[in-house]
């Protein structure tokens, strides 16, 4: 089912000190910032060779990515793999009683494309992000 | 500095448990598990396309990654950045007064290759390692 990982997700309060950590102290490629109006959050990320990083700040309070920060601090909020299609993941995750996040609506994610989200108790409370690549 | 993440390590109390999510249910390739005597821990590497999951459980309590999952549970324990040289990122890292933890020494990791951990206090409360490629 999961073949690529397509990015880490890191949640942080300040985004422009985040990325300035990856361009300056690191030396990585780093995007300018995007707002992702529809998803309230803003985002910068972090180009590697094999891989995306990407560093998310919450437009509001009521954002989930704000009730992270609050609760942990800045920290990894979720991992995104690639499948090949949504809908056979869903029913392959549903025929083993996995829990998915919200109802069983296709979701579209911050790129674009159909995404689901792993109930985390099911992935040893790590939020798991499924994304058709 | 940084190139390609190398690796996700995961901290988790069963290995065969984590195993089995990645295996049964995500469907990915899972390697037999290694135990790693001199770092203390056994390791199973979950194998995708452009990167790997490491997952590692501590073989005695006394292990900082026993630690981490006894103050947190199990979770993302550290991200892996391939750099072309270690000796060349850790003077980088001095010159802009970043910590490193540990002492000077270039430590040899579970890869058997060159590596070096910064200071999470510098990275948004995130552990780091740098690996030579």
């Amino acid at each position: 089912m999961i073949e690529r990982l397509n990015h880490v997700a890191i949640a942080v309060g300040d985004l422009a000190a985040a990325a300035g950590i990856y361009r300056d102290l690191l030396g990585a490629k780093v995007s300018a910032p995007q707002t992702l109006t529809e998803h309230g959050v803003r985002v910068v990320f972090v180009e590697l060779d094999n891989t995306k990083i990407e560093l998310i700040t919450p437009l509001s309070d009521d954002s989930p990515i704000a009730s992270f920060i609050e609760k942990r601090g800045n920290g990894i909020h979720h991992l995104c793999y690639e499948v090949n299609s949504i809908k056979e993941s869903a029913k392959e995750l549903n025929q083993q009683g996995c829990r998915i996040l919200g109802d069983d609506k296709v979701q579209i994610g911050a790129h674009g494309k159909p995404v689901l989200f792993l109930h985390p108790a099911e992935t040893d409370g790590i939020l798991i992000e499924l994304e058709e690549a």
